[in-house]
Protein backbone atom coordinates (compact mmCIF):
# COMPACT_ATOMS: atom_id res chain seq x y z
CA UNK A 1 0.00 0.00 0.00
CA UNK A 2 2.13 2.92 -1.06
CA UNK A 3 0.85 6.36 -1.45
CA UNK A 4 -0.51 7.45 -4.59
CA UNK A 5 1.49 9.69 -5.91
CA UNK A 6 4.94 7.75 -6.52
CA UNK A 7 3.35 4.54 -8.30
CA UNK A 8 6.08 3.68 -10.52
CA UNK A 9 6.60 -0.10 -9.08
CA UNK A 10 6.68 -1.34 -5.47
CA UNK A 11 9.20 -0.77 -2.89
CA UNK A 12 12.07 -3.14 -2.58
CA UNK A 13 11.82 -4.86 0.91
CA UNK A 14 12.74 -2.96 4.28
CA UNK A 15 16.45 -2.58 4.54
CA UNK A 16 16.37 -0.60 7.92
CA UNK A 17 14.38 -0.42 11.05
CA UNK A 18 15.56 2.29 13.50
CA UNK A 19 13.59 2.97 16.96
CA UNK A 20 12.31 5.78 18.07
CA UNK A 21 10.85 7.21 22.07
CA UNK A 22 8.48 9.71 21.80
CA UNK A 23 9.06 12.36 24.02
CA UNK A 24 7.38 15.54 25.19
CA UNK A 25 9.36 17.72 22.75
CA UNK A 26 7.85 15.34 19.75
CA UNK A 27 3.99 15.81 21.11
CA UNK A 28 1.53 19.25 20.72
CA UNK A 29 -1.54 20.14 22.65
CA UNK A 30 -3.30 17.51 20.92
CA UNK A 31 -1.79 15.50 22.88
CA UNK A 32 -0.27 13.30 19.69
CA UNK A 33 2.63 13.55 18.33
CA UNK A 34 3.03 16.66 15.91
CA UNK A 35 2.58 15.89 12.19
CA UNK A 36 5.94 17.57 11.33
CA UNK A 37 7.47 16.00 13.83
CA UNK A 38 7.02 12.44 12.29
CA UNK A 39 10.06 14.02 9.02
CA UNK A 40 12.33 14.55 12.04
CA UNK A 41 11.90 10.35 12.80
CA UNK A 42 11.88 9.73 9.01
CA UNK A 43 15.18 11.83 8.91
CA UNK A 44 16.95 9.95 11.81
CA UNK A 45 16.11 6.87 10.17
CA UNK A 46 17.41 7.08 6.88
CA UNK A 47 20.91 8.84 8.24
CA UNK A 48 21.13 5.55 10.04
CA UNK A 49 20.52 3.46 6.99
CA UNK A 50 22.92 5.78 4.83
CA UNK A 51 25.51 5.19 7.97
CA UNK A 52 25.26 1.42 7.89
CA UNK A 53 25.93 1.41 4.03
CA UNK A 54 28.87 3.54 4.59
CA UNK A 55 28.07 6.72 2.92
CA UNK A 56 29.02 9.85 5.90
CA UNK A 57 27.31 12.77 5.38
CA UNK A 58 29.71 14.99 6.99
CA UNK A 59 32.36 13.68 4.95
CA UNK A 60 30.13 13.62 1.42
CA UNK A 61 29.58 17.57 2.32
CA UNK A 62 33.42 18.49 2.79
CA UNK A 63 33.74 16.23 -0.54
CA UNK A 64 31.05 18.31 -2.23
CA UNK A 65 27.61 16.35 -2.29
CA UNK A 66 24.55 16.88 0.07
CA UNK A 67 21.21 15.33 -0.41
CA UNK A 68 18.50 17.74 0.13
CA UNK A 69 13.97 16.07 0.26
CA UNK A 70 12.46 17.21 -3.26
CA UNK A 71 9.44 15.53 -2.60
CA UNK A 72 7.90 13.91 0.07
CA UNK A 73 4.08 12.32 0.04
CA UNK A 74 2.87 11.38 3.89
CA UNK A 75 -0.22 9.36 5.10
CA UNK A 76 -1.06 9.73 8.72
CA UNK A 77 -3.38 6.94 9.58
CA UNK A 78 -3.28 6.85 13.77
CA UNK A 79 -1.27 9.03 15.83
CA UNK A 80 1.53 7.94 18.28
CA UNK A 81 1.90 9.48 21.72
CA UNK A 82 3.46 10.40 24.94
CA UNK A 83 6.54 7.51 25.63
CA UNK A 84 5.87 5.30 22.68
CA UNK A 85 8.09 2.92 21.29
CA UNK A 86 8.38 3.72 17.47
CA UNK A 87 10.12 1.70 14.50
CA UNK A 88 10.99 3.84 11.71
CA UNK A 89 11.60 1.55 8.50
CA UNK A 90 13.69 2.34 5.13
CA UNK A 91 12.47 0.70 1.81
CA UNK A 92 14.65 1.63 -1.50
CA UNK A 93 12.43 2.51 -4.43
CA UNK A 94 13.08 4.35 -7.06
CA UNK A 95 16.74 5.07 -8.36
CA UNK A 96 17.81 7.91 -10.83
CA UNK A 97 20.84 9.57 -11.84
CA UNK A 98 20.96 12.31 -9.07
CA UNK A 99 18.09 11.69 -6.73
CA UNK A 100 16.11 8.27 -5.07
CA UNK A 101 13.61 7.67 -3.53
CA UNK A 102 12.27 5.93 -0.46
CA UNK A 103 9.35 4.52 1.42
CA UNK A 104 9.01 5.10 4.88
CA UNK A 105 6.88 3.90 7.97
CA UNK A 106 6.23 4.62 11.53
CA UNK A 107 5.39 1.61 13.63
CA UNK A 108 4.32 0.62 16.69
CA UNK A 109 4.48 -2.67 17.45
CA UNK A 110 2.58 -4.40 14.28
CA UNK A 111 0.71 -1.15 13.63
CA UNK A 112 1.03 0.90 10.82
CA UNK A 113 0.35 4.50 11.67
CA UNK A 114 2.54 6.83 9.11
CA UNK A 115 3.64 5.56 6.30
CA UNK A 116 5.02 7.72 2.96
CA UNK A 117 7.42 8.50 0.22
CA UNK A 118 10.37 10.45 0.63
CA UNK A 119 12.85 11.88 -2.95
CA UNK A 120 16.07 13.33 -2.22
CA UNK A 121 18.07 15.23 -4.92
CA UNK A 122 22.10 14.97 -4.80
CA UNK A 123 23.25 18.45 -4.78
CA UNK A 124 26.51 20.42 -4.32
CA UNK A 125 26.32 22.21 -0.56
CA UNK A 126 26.80 26.00 -2.64
CA UNK A 127 25.29 25.71 -5.52
CA UNK A 128 22.38 23.36 -5.18
CA UNK A 129 22.91 21.37 -8.63
CA UNK A 130 22.44 17.47 -9.11
CA UNK A 131 25.26 15.85 -8.83
CA UNK A 132 25.85 11.90 -9.13
CA UNK A 133 24.27 9.59 -6.21
CA UNK A 134 27.78 8.11 -4.31
CA UNK A 135 28.28 4.66 -5.57
CA UNK A 136 27.67 2.89 -2.29
CA UNK A 137 24.41 4.72 -3.03
CA UNK A 138 23.57 3.47 -6.46
CA UNK A 139 24.79 -0.36 -5.75
CA UNK A 140 22.06 -0.46 -2.67
CA UNK A 141 19.08 1.23 -4.72
CA UNK A 142 20.00 -0.15 -7.64
CA UNK A 143 19.89 -3.82 -6.05
CA UNK A 144 16.72 -2.83 -4.84
CA UNK A 145 15.53 -1.77 -7.77
CA UNK A 146 16.34 -5.07 -9.75
CA UNK A 147 14.54 -7.01 -6.82
CA UNK A 148 11.30 -5.36 -7.66
CA UNK A 149 11.63 -4.67 -11.36
CA UNK A 150 9.07 -6.92 -13.25
CA UNK B 1 0.47 23.17 -11.36
CA UNK B 2 -1.29 21.54 -8.11
CA UNK B 3 0.88 18.40 -6.59
CA UNK B 4 -0.08 15.35 -8.72
CA UNK B 5 -1.46 13.24 -5.66
CA UNK B 6 -4.68 15.13 -5.23
CA UNK B 7 -5.65 15.60 -8.59
CA UNK B 8 -9.69 15.68 -8.42
CA UNK B 9 -10.03 19.32 -9.27
CA UNK B 10 -7.82 22.36 -9.13
CA UNK B 11 -7.30 24.57 -6.02
CA UNK B 12 -9.97 27.75 -5.54
CA UNK B 13 -8.03 31.04 -5.47
CA UNK B 14 -5.60 31.98 -2.76
CA UNK B 15 -7.91 33.25 0.26
CA UNK B 16 -4.38 34.01 2.52
CA UNK B 17 -1.69 35.13 2.57
CA UNK B 18 1.04 35.39 5.74
CA UNK B 19 4.57 36.44 6.01
CA UNK B 20 7.09 34.26 7.70
CA UNK B 21 10.55 35.60 8.35
CA UNK B 22 13.20 32.76 8.50
CA UNK B 23 15.20 32.63 11.78
CA UNK B 24 18.23 30.63 12.40
CA UNK B 25 15.89 28.07 13.82
CA UNK B 26 14.41 27.24 10.81
CA UNK B 27 17.51 26.71 9.24
CA UNK B 28 20.22 23.21 9.05
CA UNK B 29 23.57 22.93 8.83
CA UNK B 30 22.90 22.68 4.59
CA UNK B 31 22.82 26.05 5.50
CA UNK B 32 18.90 26.47 3.82
CA UNK B 33 15.75 26.03 5.55
CA UNK B 34 15.16 22.44 7.06
CA UNK B 35 12.54 20.62 4.78
CA UNK B 36 10.57 19.78 8.27
CA UNK B 37 10.51 23.47 9.10
CA UNK B 38 7.97 24.64 6.18
CA UNK B 39 5.54 22.34 7.82
CA UNK B 40 5.51 24.90 10.47
CA UNK B 41 5.17 27.64 8.17
CA UNK B 42 2.07 26.19 6.30
CA UNK B 43 0.55 25.19 9.71
CA UNK B 44 0.58 29.26 10.68
CA UNK B 45 -0.55 30.51 7.49
CA UNK B 46 -3.69 27.96 7.71
CA UNK B 47 -4.49 28.81 11.34
CA UNK B 48 -4.61 32.42 10.66
CA UNK B 49 -6.65 31.85 7.89
CA UNK B 50 -9.14 29.57 9.92
CA UNK B 51 -9.06 32.45 12.61
CA UNK B 52 -10.22 35.51 9.77
CA UNK B 53 -12.83 32.93 9.19
CA UNK B 54 -13.78 33.22 12.94
CA UNK B 55 -12.79 29.51 13.84
CA UNK B 56 -11.05 29.45 16.83
CA UNK B 57 -8.79 25.93 17.68
CA UNK B 58 -8.68 26.83 21.42
CA UNK B 59 -13.21 27.05 21.61
CA UNK B 60 -13.20 23.88 18.76
CA UNK B 61 -10.99 21.90 21.51
CA UNK B 62 -13.38 22.40 24.30
CA UNK B 63 -16.31 22.23 22.31
CA UNK B 64 -14.91 18.45 20.74
CA UNK B 65 -13.41 19.16 17.79
CA UNK B 66 -10.04 19.40 16.44
CA UNK B 67 -8.13 19.36 13.23
CA UNK B 68 -5.45 16.59 12.49
CA UNK B 69 -3.27 16.54 9.19
CA UNK B 70 -4.49 13.14 7.86
CA UNK B 71 -2.13 13.41 4.61
CA UNK B 72 0.13 15.97 3.15
CA UNK B 73 2.40 15.82 -0.37
CA UNK B 74 4.84 18.18 -0.43
CA UNK B 75 6.91 19.75 -3.70
CA UNK B 76 10.15 21.51 -2.58
CA UNK B 77 11.51 23.49 -5.68
CA UNK B 78 13.76 26.16 -4.65
CA UNK B 79 15.81 26.76 -0.85
CA UNK B 80 14.47 29.30 1.69
CA UNK B 81 17.39 30.74 3.38
CA UNK B 82 18.40 32.60 6.11
CA UNK B 83 16.52 35.87 6.84
CA UNK B 84 14.63 35.58 4.12
CA UNK B 85 10.95 37.23 4.05
CA UNK B 86 8.60 34.41 2.93
CA UNK B 87 4.91 34.71 1.78
CA UNK B 88 2.88 31.71 2.57
CA UNK B 89 -0.61 31.25 0.56
CA UNK B 90 -3.65 29.15 1.83
CA UNK B 91 -6.16 27.81 -1.14
CA UNK B 92 -9.48 25.88 -0.53
CA UNK B 93 -9.18 23.40 -2.60
CA UNK B 94 -11.78 19.69 -1.90
CA UNK B 95 -14.21 19.34 0.89
CA UNK B 96 -15.64 16.23 2.29
CA UNK B 97 -18.43 16.20 5.52
CA UNK B 98 -15.57 15.62 8.12
CA UNK B 99 -11.76 16.59 5.97
CA UNK B 100 -10.72 19.16 4.01
CA UNK B 101 -7.60 19.74 1.07
CA UNK B 102 -5.65 23.20 1.09
CA UNK B 103 -3.09 23.97 -1.38
CA UNK B 104 -0.15 25.89 -0.33
CA UNK B 105 2.70 27.59 -1.21
CA UNK B 106 6.00 28.95 -0.22
CA UNK B 107 6.83 32.01 -2.21
CA UNK B 108 9.66 34.94 -2.16
CA UNK B 109 8.61 37.42 -3.88
CA UNK B 110 7.11 35.87 -6.79
CA UNK B 111 9.58 32.96 -6.59
CA UNK B 112 7.74 29.94 -5.78
CA UNK B 113 9.86 27.42 -3.60
CA UNK B 114 7.63 24.98 -2.07
CA UNK B 115 4.13 23.37 -2.66
CA UNK B 116 2.08 21.30 -1.50
CA UNK B 117 -1.48 19.58 -0.60
CA UNK B 118 -2.29 19.10 3.44
CA UNK B 119 -5.67 17.23 3.98
CA UNK B 120 -7.14 17.78 7.74
CA UNK B 121 -9.47 15.68 9.37
CA UNK B 122 -11.43 17.15 12.18
CA UNK B 123 -11.81 14.69 15.08
CA UNK B 124 -13.37 14.51 18.46
CA UNK B 125 -10.22 15.24 20.58
CA UNK B 126 -10.11 12.38 22.75
CA UNK B 127 -11.49 9.84 20.67
CA UNK B 128 -9.88 11.04 17.19
CA UNK B 129 -13.06 9.50 15.70
CA UNK B 130 -14.55 11.71 12.89
CA UNK B 131 -17.01 15.22 13.61
CA UNK B 132 -18.56 16.71 10.97
CA UNK B 133 -16.60 20.34 10.16
CA UNK B 134 -17.29 23.89 11.87
CA UNK B 135 -20.25 25.74 9.47
CA UNK B 136 -18.23 28.59 8.81
CA UNK B 137 -15.38 26.32 7.06
CA UNK B 138 -17.91 24.15 5.48
CA UNK B 139 -19.23 27.93 4.05
CA UNK B 140 -15.57 28.69 3.27
CA UNK B 141 -14.56 25.50 1.29
CA UNK B 142 -18.03 24.95 -0.33
CA UNK B 143 -18.16 28.42 -2.15
CA UNK B 144 -14.76 27.96 -3.28
CA UNK B 145 -15.35 24.41 -4.20
CA UNK B 146 -18.43 25.89 -6.21
CA UNK B 147 -15.74 28.19 -8.11
CA UNK B 148 -14.23 25.54 -9.08
CA UNK B 149 -16.49 22.95 -10.25
CA UNK B 150 -16.94 22.77 -13.86
CA UNK C 1 13.96 41.55 39.04
CA UNK C 2 16.69 39.68 36.94
CA UNK C 3 17.46 35.94 36.97
CA UNK C 4 20.23 35.89 39.25
CA UNK C 5 23.00 34.80 37.62
CA UNK C 6 23.91 37.82 35.66
CA UNK C 7 23.61 40.29 38.79
CA UNK C 8 26.15 42.93 37.57
CA UNK C 9 23.83 45.83 37.18
CA UNK C 10 20.62 45.56 35.58
CA UNK C 11 19.39 45.84 32.31
CA UNK C 12 18.71 49.08 30.56
CA UNK C 13 15.15 49.68 29.57
CA UNK C 14 13.46 47.77 26.93
CA UNK C 15 14.34 48.28 23.66
CA UNK C 16 12.28 45.91 21.11
CA UNK C 17 8.70 44.48 21.45
CA UNK C 18 8.02 41.40 18.65
CA UNK C 19 4.73 40.21 18.70
CA UNK C 20 4.14 36.09 19.03
CA UNK C 21 1.50 33.67 17.95
CA UNK C 22 1.28 30.67 19.93
CA UNK C 23 0.67 27.47 16.75
CA UNK C 24 0.30 23.54 17.92
CA UNK C 25 3.39 23.53 16.72
CA UNK C 26 5.09 25.15 19.76
CA UNK C 27 2.82 22.92 22.34
CA UNK C 28 3.11 20.07 24.00
CA UNK C 29 1.45 17.17 25.31
CA UNK C 30 1.02 18.60 28.58
CA UNK C 31 -1.16 21.26 27.09
CA UNK C 32 1.57 24.43 27.38
CA UNK C 33 4.18 25.56 25.41
CA UNK C 34 7.00 23.30 25.13
CA UNK C 35 9.54 24.81 27.84
CA UNK C 36 12.37 24.56 24.89
CA UNK C 37 9.90 26.55 22.09
CA UNK C 38 10.45 29.57 24.11
CA UNK C 39 14.41 30.31 22.97
CA UNK C 40 12.74 30.36 19.72
CA UNK C 41 10.37 33.47 20.54
CA UNK C 42 13.50 35.03 22.20
CA UNK C 43 15.93 34.63 18.80
CA UNK C 44 12.97 36.22 17.09
CA UNK C 45 12.71 38.89 18.76
CA UNK C 46 16.35 39.83 19.24
CA UNK C 47 16.94 38.92 15.40
CA UNK C 48 14.40 41.55 15.18
CA UNK C 49 15.75 44.31 16.92
CA UNK C 50 19.45 43.58 15.97
CA UNK C 51 17.87 44.03 12.47
CA UNK C 52 16.15 47.36 13.49
CA UNK C 53 20.07 48.37 14.44
CA UNK C 54 20.82 48.04 10.96
CA UNK C 55 22.61 44.29 11.31
CA UNK C 56 22.04 41.94 8.90
CA UNK C 57 23.23 38.20 10.24
CA UNK C 58 23.36 37.29 6.30
CA UNK C 59 25.90 39.78 5.47
CA UNK C 60 27.37 39.60 8.80
CA UNK C 61 28.11 35.76 7.94
CA UNK C 62 29.56 36.89 4.39
CA UNK C 63 32.02 39.41 6.10
CA UNK C 64 33.18 36.56 9.06
CA UNK C 65 30.80 37.02 12.24
CA UNK C 66 27.62 35.49 13.41
CA UNK C 67 26.60 35.31 17.11
CA UNK C 68 26.54 32.01 18.99
CA UNK C 69 24.52 32.05 22.92
CA UNK C 70 27.06 30.96 25.17
CA UNK C 71 25.11 31.42 27.86
CA UNK C 72 21.40 31.60 29.14
CA UNK C 73 19.72 31.56 32.48
CA UNK C 74 15.57 31.00 32.29
CA UNK C 75 12.67 31.21 34.58
CA UNK C 76 9.47 29.71 33.50
CA UNK C 77 6.80 31.72 35.72
CA UNK C 78 3.68 31.13 33.65
CA UNK C 79 2.57 29.12 30.88
CA UNK C 80 1.42 29.96 27.25
CA UNK C 81 -1.17 28.12 25.90
CA UNK C 82 -2.56 27.30 22.43
CA UNK C 83 -3.57 30.46 20.55
CA UNK C 84 -2.20 33.02 23.20
CA UNK C 85 -1.06 36.73 21.82
CA UNK C 86 2.72 36.80 23.50
CA UNK C 87 4.94 39.79 23.59
CA UNK C 88 8.43 39.33 23.48
CA UNK C 89 10.84 42.04 25.05
CA UNK C 90 14.64 42.79 24.27
CA UNK C 91 16.49 44.84 27.17
CA UNK C 92 20.14 45.65 26.90
CA UNK C 93 21.93 44.44 29.62
CA UNK C 94 26.00 43.83 29.70
CA UNK C 95 28.74 44.69 27.01
CA UNK C 96 31.95 42.99 26.31
CA UNK C 97 34.42 43.53 23.68
CA UNK C 98 33.72 40.54 21.77
CA UNK C 99 30.04 39.02 24.15
CA UNK C 100 26.58 40.83 25.22
CA UNK C 101 23.73 39.98 27.39
CA UNK C 102 20.66 41.12 26.83
CA UNK C 103 17.51 40.20 29.12
CA UNK C 104 14.35 39.20 27.45
CA UNK C 105 10.52 38.37 29.14
CA UNK C 106 7.77 36.61 27.06
CA UNK C 107 4.36 38.73 28.30
CA UNK C 108 0.87 37.81 27.94
CA UNK C 109 -0.72 41.05 28.13
CA UNK C 110 0.79 42.68 31.35
CA UNK C 111 1.19 39.26 32.83
CA UNK C 112 4.99 38.38 33.10
CA UNK C 113 5.20 34.59 31.98
CA UNK C 114 9.06 33.91 31.33
CA UNK C 115 11.89 35.98 31.98
CA UNK C 116 15.54 35.49 31.15
CA UNK C 117 18.88 36.44 30.09
CA UNK C 118 20.72 35.55 27.06
CA UNK C 119 24.80 35.95 26.55
CA UNK C 120 26.15 35.79 22.92
CA UNK C 121 29.40 35.56 21.58
CA UNK C 122 30.28 37.43 18.63
CA UNK C 123 33.16 34.54 16.72
CA UNK C 124 34.10 33.75 13.31
CA UNK C 125 31.58 31.01 11.39
CA UNK C 126 34.66 29.06 11.08
CA UNK C 127 37.18 29.10 13.78
CA UNK C 128 34.08 30.21 16.23
CA UNK C 129 37.20 32.21 17.35
CA UNK C 130 35.70 35.51 18.94
CA UNK C 131 35.47 38.33 17.04
CA UNK C 132 34.51 42.54 17.71
CA UNK C 133 31.03 43.33 17.99
CA UNK C 134 29.93 45.18 15.25
CA UNK C 135 29.66 48.95 15.87
CA UNK C 136 25.99 49.46 15.59
CA UNK C 137 25.84 47.33 17.91
CA UNK C 138 28.58 48.29 20.45
CA UNK C 139 27.18 51.51 20.18
CA UNK C 140 23.25 50.99 21.13
CA UNK C 141 24.50 47.97 24.03
CA UNK C 142 27.05 51.31 25.13
CA UNK C 143 24.37 53.90 25.57
CA UNK C 144 22.44 51.16 27.54
CA UNK C 145 24.95 49.99 29.55
CA UNK C 146 25.86 53.96 30.34
CA UNK C 147 21.99 54.84 30.77
CA UNK C 148 22.35 52.00 33.62
CA UNK C 149 25.58 52.95 35.34
CA UNK C 150 25.67 54.60 38.53
CA UNK D 1 31.97 23.83 38.11
CA UNK D 2 28.71 23.77 38.46
CA UNK D 3 26.57 26.74 36.37
CA UNK D 4 26.42 29.82 38.73
CA UNK D 5 22.73 29.99 39.50
CA UNK D 6 21.95 27.10 41.85
CA UNK D 7 25.30 26.66 43.84
CA UNK D 8 23.57 25.48 47.15
CA UNK D 9 25.72 22.17 47.34
CA UNK D 10 27.33 19.82 44.29
CA UNK D 11 25.30 17.43 42.10
CA UNK D 12 25.52 13.91 43.06
CA UNK D 13 27.11 12.10 41.20
CA UNK D 14 26.64 11.09 37.59
CA UNK D 15 23.11 8.73 37.45
CA UNK D 16 22.07 8.26 33.50
CA UNK D 17 23.86 8.69 30.41
CA UNK D 18 21.93 8.90 27.27
CA UNK D 19 23.43 8.53 23.75
CA UNK D 20 22.11 11.43 21.37
CA UNK D 21 23.35 10.86 17.84
CA UNK D 22 22.88 14.62 16.04
CA UNK D 23 20.99 14.92 12.71
CA UNK D 24 20.21 17.63 10.70
CA UNK D 25 16.86 18.46 11.78
CA UNK D 26 19.34 19.69 15.42
CA UNK D 27 21.56 22.01 13.47
CA UNK D 28 21.56 25.44 11.96
CA UNK D 29 22.59 27.60 9.51
CA UNK D 30 25.73 28.16 11.38
CA UNK D 31 27.02 24.79 10.81
CA UNK D 32 26.60 23.70 14.61
CA UNK D 33 23.57 22.54 16.65
CA UNK D 34 21.26 25.15 17.43
CA UNK D 35 21.49 26.54 20.99
CA UNK D 36 17.96 25.32 22.00
CA UNK D 37 18.04 21.56 20.38
CA UNK D 38 20.56 21.21 23.13
CA UNK D 39 17.35 21.28 25.67
CA UNK D 40 15.56 18.21 23.51
CA UNK D 41 18.80 16.22 24.38
CA UNK D 42 18.26 16.92 27.73
CA UNK D 43 15.09 16.66 28.31
CA UNK D 44 15.32 12.79 26.41
CA UNK D 45 18.46 12.18 29.02
CA UNK D 46 16.25 13.12 32.30
CA UNK D 47 13.03 10.84 30.48
CA UNK D 48 15.34 8.05 30.03
CA UNK D 49 16.70 8.21 33.75
CA UNK D 50 12.77 8.52 35.44
CA UNK D 51 12.00 5.33 33.20
CA UNK D 52 14.79 3.48 34.81
CA UNK D 53 13.85 4.76 38.47
CA UNK D 54 10.41 3.43 37.18
CA UNK D 55 8.60 6.43 36.48
CA UNK D 56 6.09 6.35 33.94
CA UNK D 57 4.98 10.20 32.56
CA UNK D 58 1.97 8.96 30.99
CA UNK D 59 0.94 7.03 33.95
CA UNK D 60 1.87 9.66 36.43
CA UNK D 61 -0.65 12.34 34.22
CA UNK D 62 -3.50 10.32 34.31
CA UNK D 63 -2.78 9.97 38.04
CA UNK D 64 -2.88 14.02 38.31
CA UNK D 65 1.15 14.81 38.32
CA UNK D 66 3.20 16.35 35.83
CA UNK D 67 6.72 17.51 35.38
CA UNK D 68 7.21 21.57 34.31
CA UNK D 69 10.96 23.29 33.53
CA UNK D 70 10.70 26.28 35.79
CA UNK D 71 14.05 27.44 35.95
CA UNK D 72 17.59 26.40 33.86
CA UNK D 73 20.72 27.84 33.32
CA UNK D 74 22.79 26.37 30.45
CA UNK D 75 26.68 27.48 29.71
CA UNK D 76 27.52 26.32 25.98
CA UNK D 77 30.98 25.87 25.77
CA UNK D 78 31.94 24.20 22.69
CA UNK D 79 29.82 23.82 19.46
CA UNK D 80 28.30 20.35 18.37
CA UNK D 81 28.44 18.99 15.21
CA UNK D 82 26.47 17.07 12.41
CA UNK D 83 26.85 13.52 12.95
CA UNK D 84 28.52 14.01 16.28
CA UNK D 85 27.80 11.00 18.62
CA UNK D 86 26.95 12.90 21.98
CA UNK D 87 26.49 11.38 25.66
CA UNK D 88 24.34 13.31 27.80
CA UNK D 89 24.54 13.11 31.61
CA UNK D 90 22.32 13.40 34.28
CA UNK D 91 23.34 13.93 38.19
CA UNK D 92 20.33 14.85 41.18
CA UNK D 93 21.23 17.76 43.08
CA UNK D 94 18.60 19.61 44.58
CA UNK D 95 15.37 18.43 46.46
CA UNK D 96 12.58 19.99 47.66
CA UNK D 97 8.93 18.91 48.25
CA UNK D 98 7.23 19.59 44.94
CA UNK D 99 10.25 20.17 42.64
CA UNK D 100 13.82 19.28 42.20
CA UNK D 101 17.11 20.22 40.43
CA UNK D 102 19.55 18.10 38.06
CA UNK D 103 22.82 18.90 36.63
CA UNK D 104 23.10 17.82 33.24
CA UNK D 105 25.67 17.95 30.79
CA UNK D 106 26.07 16.99 27.06
CA UNK D 107 29.84 15.13 26.08
CA UNK D 108 31.51 14.32 22.61
CA UNK D 109 34.05 11.82 23.37
CA UNK D 110 35.42 13.04 27.23
CA UNK D 111 35.19 16.55 25.88
CA UNK D 112 32.46 18.71 28.00
CA UNK D 113 30.28 20.85 25.22
CA UNK D 114 27.30 22.16 27.23
CA UNK D 115 26.45 21.88 31.00
CA UNK D 116 23.62 23.50 32.89
CA UNK D 117 20.90 22.95 35.80
CA UNK D 118 17.44 22.17 35.35
CA UNK D 119 14.59 22.44 38.10
CA UNK D 120 11.29 20.84 37.36
CA UNK D 121 8.36 21.45 39.38
CA UNK D 122 5.73 18.57 40.01
CA UNK D 123 2.34 19.96 39.32
CA UNK D 124 -1.23 18.78 38.36
CA UNK D 125 -1.78 18.82 34.86
CA UNK D 126 -5.10 21.18 34.67
CA UNK D 127 -4.76 23.83 37.54
CA UNK D 128 -0.59 23.47 37.20
CA UNK D 129 -0.74 23.23 41.03
CA UNK D 130 2.44 21.55 42.77
CA UNK D 131 2.03 18.16 43.76
CA UNK D 132 4.52 16.72 45.83
CA UNK D 133 6.89 14.44 44.12
CA UNK D 134 6.71 10.77 43.49
CA UNK D 135 8.35 8.58 45.79
CA UNK D 136 10.77 7.01 43.49
CA UNK D 137 12.17 10.11 42.98
CA UNK D 138 12.32 11.17 46.02
CA UNK D 139 14.28 8.19 47.07
CA UNK D 140 16.77 8.70 44.42
CA UNK D 141 17.22 12.23 45.00
CA UNK D 142 16.69 12.14 48.53
CA UNK D 143 19.65 9.71 48.68
CA UNK D 144 21.97 11.88 46.41
CA UNK D 145 21.11 14.63 48.66
CA UNK D 146 22.80 12.70 51.15
CA UNK D 147 25.85 12.03 49.68
CA UNK D 148 26.58 14.88 48.81
CA UNK D 149 25.74 16.72 52.53
CA UNK D 150 28.56 18.42 54.49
Amino acid sequence: MPPPDLSAGVPGPVAWRHPVRVYFQDTDAGGIVYHGTYLNFLERARTEWLRHLGIDLRAMALAGAQFIVHEMSIQYLKPALLDDALTITVAPWLLGRAHFTLAQTVLRAESLLVRGSVSLACVHPSTLRPVRLPPALRQALGAAAEDTAP
